[in-house]
Order: C-alpha cells, then sequence, then structure tokens
C-alpha cells in the first residue's frame, strides 16, 4: 500500500511540530506539499523538512499537488475557509485545535466533510500525549475508582505570534488557544457523559493592552456528576507548564508534560533552549527534551494517517471540536454573567470572545 | 532504497524492546525474522511482531531468512558464539549489552566482524536515551563548564531470569548486566578521554543464594581528570531507577528516566502495570510510560540501522564494548583487591566475577 | 515576667498539636489546665502534656484554674458556649477553626471578648506555616509582581471523628473542616483587600452515606481584581495534601506542606507512622516529620501568647474568623443555586450546610 | 532549676545559628556572653541575640562570664586551644565540627573534659536534623530491613569566609569542613559497628588557586557489612544540597534537607534569600525557610542543655568526633594513595590535609 500524501498549511509553530511529527514517527505519510504564505520562509520550511513542493496560495495546492491529507496548522480564522475548500477537492481534513470561530463555522465544515465523505479530524495532542494517556488506560482499569473529578492546566505567559492576542484572528484569548485543550481532554476522560454547565472566572492581568482574556478557570459539570476544572494562563512566567490531575473514589493520579519530565539543570552560562516558552537558560532550568513526542502528536497524527488508510473514524473528530466550540462560547458567556451557563448554548457572534467583552 | 532486513535473536525482554522499537519507530528496517529455542514462545514472538519467519535455530536463519542485520538479544554468553557466525555469514551485528563474557571473545568480534567488512554495533541504549542526550547536548554547549565529575546509576530488585544470577551465562552480577550501562555512558560523555584506574566495591547482599555481587559502586577516573561513579544495584526494591547527574564547573545538571518521567499515582486496588520491576501497583506508584522510548531504543537502532545504510560508523562500537568489558574486568579485580586498578588491564579468566570471587 | 497560663478545652487531634506545641516552643505559655469529656483520656492528656490540672467540667475549669488563656480545640458546635463563658470569666480566648456554627455566633463571640477587654484569637495555622509565611514574605517583596490569583488546596480521605461528618456538630462538610483555610489565607495574601463574591461547587462523592459535602471548588473575587481558588476534599486518597500556589506578573511561587517536606520511603513491611491520614506505610510513602512544627501551630501560639502578653491584636482575630464565616455562608449558597453570590452575605440558618442541603 | 548559662565564642555563621536556636527554642538555655575579636561584630551580634556581655577575649570570658557550658563557633584551628582552656576553668564544652586539626588535639580535648568531669558535646546537627531523624527511626523500626548501604552528600560552591581555604587554618578542605557530617551520621545510622577501611577520591576542580580539595568521594566500611558513601563538594553550583539515602534489604529511603523542602519560586525580578549559598533570586529557585531548624540545630542544642542539666551523656560526644578525626586522616590518605586503608589509622602530621598534598 503506497504511502499517504499529506500537504501542511502554515509554517509556523504547529506546522513545524507537525513536519517533525511525520517525518520522524509516521512512516505511512508522505509529506508532498507545504504552502504558507511568505514565499522564502515557505521553501526554507519545505527544505528543512524534506517536502518536494512548496506553494504560496492552497488554491493551487488542493489543485496541484495530489495530496490526499490537508493538514491545517495556521490561525483560527483561515481554519474553515481552508477546510472548506479542502472538503470541497475532496480531501481528508486536519484542523489544529480550536476547531473554527463559530459555531456555524464548526457546523459547516462537518457538514461538508460528511458531505465529502472524507473525514474531518480535530487534532487535540492531549488525547494522544502518551504520559497521558497512560493514566486514562490505568484509570479504565479501575485503579482509582469512579472518577469525580478532573483537572487540567496549560499555562505559560503568552505566545510569540501577534495574531494571537487579535480576537479577529483568534476568536479570543488563552480560552482559545489553551482552554481549548482541557475541554477536549475532559470529553475523552469521561466519554460517554454530556457536559451539562460551564462556569468560569476570565481575568486581563499580564497582557493588558491587548482585548484577550489571559487566565482563566473554568468549572464544567457532566450529566455523571462528574466535574472537571480548567486552569489556562498566558501570565504564568517560567516556561510551559501542562498537568492533569484525575480524582476517583479509589484514587487520584498526577502527570506533567514538562517540568515532570525534564531534566534538572542549573547553568550560570546558559545554554541553548531550555523548553517551549522557557525565559532564560541561566540558574536553575527545567530542561525539557522530545517536546512533540511526549506532547502526543506523533501518536496523534500516526492516529489520523492510519483512519485514513483503514476508513476508520479518528477518536477525536469534527464533533468533539465542535462541542469545545460549544463549551467555549458557554465560557465566555459564563465570564460575562458570573452565573453558571447551561449546555447546550449557542450565541449568534462574530467571535466567541464577544460573549465577555 | 528497499527496507534493511533484520533478524532478532532472542524472545525475552530484550529482544522485545527491540521488536517494538523496529516496527513503530525505524521504517527504513523490516523485521524478517526471528530465532529463539522455544518454538512456540518463538512462533507467538513473531505473531505479536509481525514477522515472517520463525527459527528454532540460528544457523538456519543465518543461512535461510536473508537478514542482512542480525540483532542478538539472547544470554550473554551466547553473544560471542552467535557474532563469530553471523560475521562469518556476511551479515552486520547488533549484540546487546554486554559485549562478551570475556576479553579475548570481545577481540575476537571485533576481528571478525573487520574483516567480513561489516559493522558490529555495541547496544549501549544510555548513548541516545533523549533525556540523556539532551543533558549531553546541553554540556557540549557549554551550559555546565568543564565537567569534573559523572555519576550514573541503575537499580532495581533483581532481573527476573534466572541466568542472571548464574555467572557461567551472564559473566557476573549487576555489574555485567547494569554496572556496563554506566562505564559506556561515561566513555560516551568524556568522549576523547581514557579512562586510567578503576576502583571498586562490591557486595552480595540481597541474593545471598547466588554467586553475583548484588549491589556496587565504581570510580573511574580519565586522563583528563574527570571521574566517573557508577552505582548498580539489583537490591533496591522500589521499581526501575536510571538517574545520571553532570558536574560541571559552571553548573549541574541531573536527569532521571524512570521516576523523574512518570505520572503519580494513589490507587488503592492497584492496576496493570506501573513500570519495570515494580513490585506493586498499589498505595503510590511512579506509573511509566513509553519506557522503550524514554530509555532510547529506537534512537539507538534507527543509528544502527541508518550506520548500515549509509556506511557509516556507529557511535558505540565494538571497542566502546570492548573497552566496557576491560573495565569491568578491573572493577571486578578491584572490588576483590580493595585497591585502585590501573588501566589497561587484562586477566586470563573464564568469567570476569572470577576476578572478584 | 511570669509565664502566661493556658488551659486547653479539648483532647483530641488539635488539642494535642496545640499542648506539643506550647511545651516544646513557647516557653513563656505554661500549660496549667485541660478539660474533655471523658475522665481518664483526660487524665492521660494531661500526664502526658505534663498538665498540672484534668477537668471534666470546663465551668469548673474557667472558676478554679488560674488560666489567663483559654484554647478552645473542641468541635465546632461548642466554640460559641465556651468562648461565651471565658470571656464573661475574663480569660483571653483562642479558637481553633471554624470561628463557629454560624454568623449570629461569631458576632456575638467578637462582641464578649471586646466588652471583657480580652483578646480573641483565631487559630489559623496557615497564617504561620513557615513555608508558606516564607512566600508571602517573598511576595511582599515584590517577587512576583503584582498578584493576580491565589489558589490553597488541602485534600485527605476524610476525618476519624465521627463529628465531622454531622451537620448539628460541625455546620457543614468539608468546607467548615478545611475550606476556611484557603479563605483565610486568600484574607492574609491579599491583605487590605475585600472579597466581593464567592462561587463553588460542591460535590458529596465518597462518603455517600452523611449529609456533608466532600469534594469542593470555590472562587472568590477581591475588590483589588484578585482571584483566590480553593480547593477541598475528603475523597482524596493517598495522604494530607497541603499546598498552595501565588501566582503574580512577575513570578510565580509553589510550595506544599506534606508531600513537598517529606522523605520518600519505599518499604515491604511498613513502619509506625508516614503522616497524617496516610492509609499505609507500605510501598512508596511521603514520610513527613515534625508536622505540627511545618504546619505553623508553634508559630501561632507563639505569637498568640506574645498578643496577650505584649497586649497586641492578633494578625488572626475575631473579625477575620467572621468574614470566612461569611465567606463560607456563601459558598454553601453558591453550590446550591450555581450562581455568584455577592458579598456581603448572610442569611438566617441554624448551620451553613442548611443554604446547600 | 534555673536555666543553664551559655557563652558562644565566634560571631560568624554558625554562632549565629547556635544562638538563634537557643534563643527560639531551647529556653532552658540562657545566651549570657559572646566573645568574638572584632569588637564590634561582638557587639552587633550580643544586640541581636539579646546577650548581655561581649568580650573580645576569651579568657576574659571564662573567667567573668559565669557561664557553665561554652560553646565553640570559631575557625577550626582554634578548636583545641578554646577547648582546653575551657575544660581547665571546669566548663561543659560544646564543639562545633570537625572536632579539631589533629588527633592528638582530639585525644587532649577528650582527657581534658574527663578529668574536668564536664561534657564534651560534638556539635553533629545531622545526628539531629528532623526528616533525617523521622528516617531514622522508621529504620530503626525494620521498615527497611537490613541496612546495606547508606548515602550522605553535602554540597554547594564553597565557603565564603576565606579561612576555610587555608588548610593552616582549617586542616584541609571540604572533607574537613563537610565530610566530617557524613562521617558521623554513618556512625550515627549504623551505631554498634565499627568501621573498619576508607577509600577515597579527591579532586581540586574549582578552587585551583588553593590547596584544599573541594570534591569528593569517600567509601567507608564498617565490620556489619554496611558501606558508606559520602560525596562533599564545594564546586556545585546553585545553593546547598544536603542529602541521604539509605538503602535496606527490604526498602529505600531517600531525605533531602534543602531543594527537597522548599518552596519553588519562579521570579523575574528577584527576592531578598532563597536558600544557604544560593547565587541568584531570579528565574527558578528552590525558597528555603527555617533552616536552621531544618537543619536540627535546635534539636542538638536542646539535647546538649538537656544533657548538661540531667548529667546524661550526649548522644554525639568527643569520642565520635575523634573516630571522625581518624576516618578523615585515613580519607585523606587514601586520597593520596589510591588504596583502601583500613582502621585504625594514624599519622604524626600538623595537619590532615598534609597527607594528601
Amino acid at each position: 500500500m503506497p504511502k499517504t500524501k499529506v500537504a501542511i498549511i502554515g509554517a509556523g509553530f504547529s506546522a513545524n511540530i507537525h513536519a517533525e511529527s511525520y517525518n520522524r514517527f509516521v512512516p505511512d505519510a508522505e509529506l508532498v506539499a507545504v504552502c504558507a504564505r511568505d514565499a522564502q520562509k515557505t521553501e526554507r520550511f519545505a527544505a528543512e523538512h524534506r517536502i518536494a513542493k512548496a506553494y504560496c496560495n492552497y488554491d493551487q495546492l488542493l489543485a496541484e499537488s495530489g495530496a490526499e491529507v490537508i493538514d491545517i496548522c495556521v490561525p483560527n480564522y483561515l481554519h474553515h475557509e481552508i477546510c472548506m475548500k479542502a472538503a470541497k477537492a475532496g480531501k481528508h481534513v486536519i484542523v489544529e485545535k480550536p476547531l473554527a470561530i463559530t459555531i456555524e463555522q464548526a457546523d459547516e465544515m462537518i457538514a461538508a466533510c460528511k458531505q465529502s465523505g472524507k473525514l474531518l479530524c480535530y487534532a487535540e495532542e492531549l488525547c494522544f500525549a502518551p504520559k497521558y494517556e497512560k493514566v486514562r488506560k490505568l484509570v479504565e482499569e479501575g485503579a482509582v475508582g469512579d472518577i469525580y473529578m478532573l483537572k487540567q492546566a496549560e499555562k505559560h505567559s503568552g505566545p510569540h505570534s501577534r495574531w494571537f492576542y487579535e480576537p479577529e484572528y483568534s476568536g479570543g484569548g488563552v480560552l482559545m488557544d489553551m482552554g481549548c485543550h482541557a475541554l477536549a481532554w475532559f470529553l475523552w476522560m469521561n466519554k460517554g457523559a454530556k457536559p451539562i454547565s460551564v462556569t468560569s472566572k476570565l481575568q486581563r492581568v499580564l497582557h493588558k493592552s491587548t482585548d484577550a482574556e489571559d487566565n482563566t478557570v473554568v468549572i464544567v459539570e457532566f450529566d455523571n456528576g462528574v466535574i472537571g476544572i480548567a486552569e489556562d494562563s498566558w501570565a504564568r512566567h517560567g516556561g510551559m507548564d501542562d498537568r492533569i490531575e484525575v480524582y476517583g473514589t479509589e484514587g487520584v493520579s498526577y502527570a506533567d508534560l514538562f517540568q515532570g519530565n525534564s531534566a534538572l539543570t542549573y547553568s550560570r552560562k546558559g545554554y541553548g533552549y531550555a523548553a517551549e516558552k522557557a525565559e532564560t537558560t541561566t540558574g536553575w532550568t527545567f530542561t525539557m527534551f522530545e517536546e512533540a513526542f511526549n506532547q502526543g502528536y506523533p501518536h496523534e497524527l500516526k492516529h489520523f494517517i492510519e483512519c485514513v488508510r483503514e476508513n476508520k473514524e479518528p477518536v477525536c473528530g469534527g464533533e468533539m471540536g465542535r462541542l469545545v466550540m460549544e463549551m467555549l462560547y458557554a465560557a465566555y458567556a459564563s465570564g460575562k454573567s458570573g452565573a453558571k451557563v447551561m449546555l447546550p448554548f449557542t450565541a449568534k457572534v462574530e467571535k466567541p470572545i464577544d460573549l465577555w467583552l
């Protein structure tokens, strides 16, 4: 069986992680093309990742590249547009989180892929991060009894790219960027249960010149009595922090993808790279390694390519991404009203953060 | 370029890790055959790892399987015999640690592979464990200044297979099993320097019905003033412990492959598997994940296959394995005399532990 | 200056910690009497802590013991009654948390002590725990910039004494027992700011045969924009967990009083005592030491005795305890309504948990 | 019973810790005098610690102060001289580690105190550090079975005071300063057993302009088969590190006095004080608290004062200090010869380091 042809749209941070993951860990996939706005950057990206063709126009890529799978790694506001065209072109689609800017977009994307008979894969790597998956499996084995509370936190001091802070491109702040991870992971861990309410507290504490919320706490209630607590921040210094806590009636499990995996280094002079968003490498640092692998990107993309090749449904598809969007809407609305927001919830807005601003 | 055909000799613990590593992480390799004594176990192994042919006789495998690379994952006393035949058959050879039982065997193995013009790869995975490699790279960048001391420890409560405790099969106890890791890693971290002496203290504290030493401390002096301290034990309960410490004039770095990577779980009921050699899964446990990857097996085997395909010398070859043998001899001799043993050192013995017993 | 005479009311868990703390660490105090219902237990307590007089009736103690300070270490429902009599008898009063069952009781206690001209000390040891105090001091020095979020969690698998689970004696479940710690500590860390709202989620997950809530999350908003997040649980196995996180615009600080201070032990046979509420001492355990000291009891009681001797106001007095009561009421009310409850808040109830049940 | 009158000789680092410990934690002791060379510094010290009399001449102090106990906290080379005079003056003596510069001095000090009928207390605080003592107690309870190996390490980047680096004042480098801790602790943990050999490796790696060794490993064999491994360094950056590991046939226990007790702080601006020998407070730091208490100084001095008052032998007296001296001699000798040195061992030298230089 020949390799599955994949094109990456985007040449930024997540595009790089995806490309590394395919090349090192997904031998059934072949990167045939990449597309990004800046021609020079795109050429460099193609060269670095040994990709044959580099485009600056994705219509052209869709028409010419021969890719079967379009992996969308661009700013949030472009997800819908590219997904729709890819679906129309008969491609399988992988979309980086969050699925879209609005619920309506999400619905259209799901419908378009259903109509084309192709997969819509929602790239939530926390459903594949190997340490978290090991925890999920021991929970399935009954190690902690019945779950009653799930916690997930992702924190750093803010993205480097400007568009994250501009809601017309991102849809909102840290909730859109990282809150979506926690919400999707709750759905994954508590599979079969339905979220019934969202309560949140949103703050803007560090990036005050922007509209974007940068510190948040979200409480989700599920119909089986389980609660999820998501903490997300762009205001926490000291490098990336990503952790889970799983509480059950017979035990508890804690896992952490960065500090808890790292070497511990003291350096007077500093060194090249410690970890994502680490602000310094002098003094004590938590030295990270194999970050893509530890976050589950290879496992995720391998799964998606397997689904394409074996015509299976991905464990995280458009429906999960769409439900996360709904919960994000509810989180912004609760942040505004201070009240618990019941699900299902929707609203007519241009972007989720409008419900809070 | 077609895939490189690999045959695994052995169907035990390390054979399993190698097979998993090839299949998941080394797409340029193809497992074409496996050979072990027990026909049923071998068939099961072949089925589990999707290997076409299962043999019970490695002469037959060498003659028929078409393998280009023979990966030797059997008890120590068989390394030499199989390597010699594989070399004679014109195969590249990968040998699990330690290289052999005696220095003479090691010399013959090196000579045989040299004569056949094929590679002799010494499978020291610590030279590839990604966390340790990240530390090595920051040391190369100058993060900790000039190294003056290296420490490596590997400890658990003893192997499950009987042959490890029987020196005629193993050559010795925990030094042969795990001390070799530390010694090889010192050579790798302190590349270019020559070990000049070995001082050791060996104990038999837990497995008293055997001849094998089960708790050891070894101090190695190098010609550049660096010292290495190896601690290895089969007497430490609580699951596998593998850690390094790198001390330099400008800093220090600590890394740990098991507890330091794990999720932390409390379970009243227990669960399936926590980590290599963990004795229980109830109460607090350090829950490990992706053990093969974290120990560097995929990176190691990928490197060896790359060397085969590109005709390169492996970073850890027969010479490293042979020098480790010499240091092991010296460690046993020092354990006996209580005195520092200068290198080069050799002795006429049937097995290294004879120098101590 | 002679020693200050102290009488302890109660002979249970917290009475023991107080007695140990006075005797080992507060030389200016002299334990002159103890009072508890069970005569034999009280005698034993007196003997163990070298206390001259043991009473079974606190009226008698108040009349005869000569104590200047009455330290109330009994179940919550007795705080008010004993405090009122002690105040009337002209004694200084120390009350273990929470201050009382109802806000009305708290108000009466404050008024009674004001009238008697004696101190009402609210025994919130987290305001004295030396590790947390070190964090508070570095925050005052500006180490983390402006605080925007405080977190405090206290979790174990539930008290041993029956009365904690019976709201007529306790006033409620884990919020009354341990949530009060977090709320008081927020007030201490964010001194000068006023809490303006409380939002909470309460669950009953492990102790289902009782009325008491046993897992809770509470979000407090302050008028300076800071938020506090309290997590408290009687449903988390594995021994006591007490931790704080302080988030600021220029940094973050994490501290933990139990696991993060402990020795790490693996024992196949087990041993006498690992830590408060630890359910086992076999396998891996976090071995605690000097628990009273690490939780700040000696520092707390030393401060109270100093206040008595030097006629100073304690840093945590009746007003703090009363405000904590109000926040507890609001937390129960929010747990019921699912809505944010604004402060000031009060209600006519027999006990706080009635607002939730 | 009146308080026991104590005079401190010295006004430096350890004098400060002792004074803090007496004042806060040893109510049965009264600091009546302090003596140091620099009058101004001594006055300041006396004022800070509320000590009535400040001397610049210890003969005068011995004659006039009325102290019953002389607590010697001065550079090593003065221990013998002051101890001898104190003994002659009929005082109990507490000597900070190491006991003296030479074995002959140690013998004279022991004899002098025996003759005067007063106590000679050897101030080894590791025999009192509460976390280590908790470990010792669980070992006594059988938690780890039979001990076979003890490890102790103390490391930082070097003392601030100049005299430590000048062997005529100190007797040697890091072994004299900190190696003595490990050796004494081995004797304490393995009580009743006799050390029979010492093997060591000494380096000078960071403080190259001095004669003093600054990185060492020492292996001690005991007559009951237990071994002790001491690692001591003045070359390890990142703040004080003090840790133990206790290995037994049924378990293991790890404890750490600094990093393992600390809050974990990230500060962009820095703050006042993180921990002993911490070189910076910006970035990630391990924030220590109650250092004197955690190292066991209060417990130690309380014990000594109790011994004085109740006429008991201290658990660490002159004999322990003298045996540590012998082991230090052996460690220097082994460092020179590279051979194991059998005990008992002595040599005619002016200072221990002469055996290595």
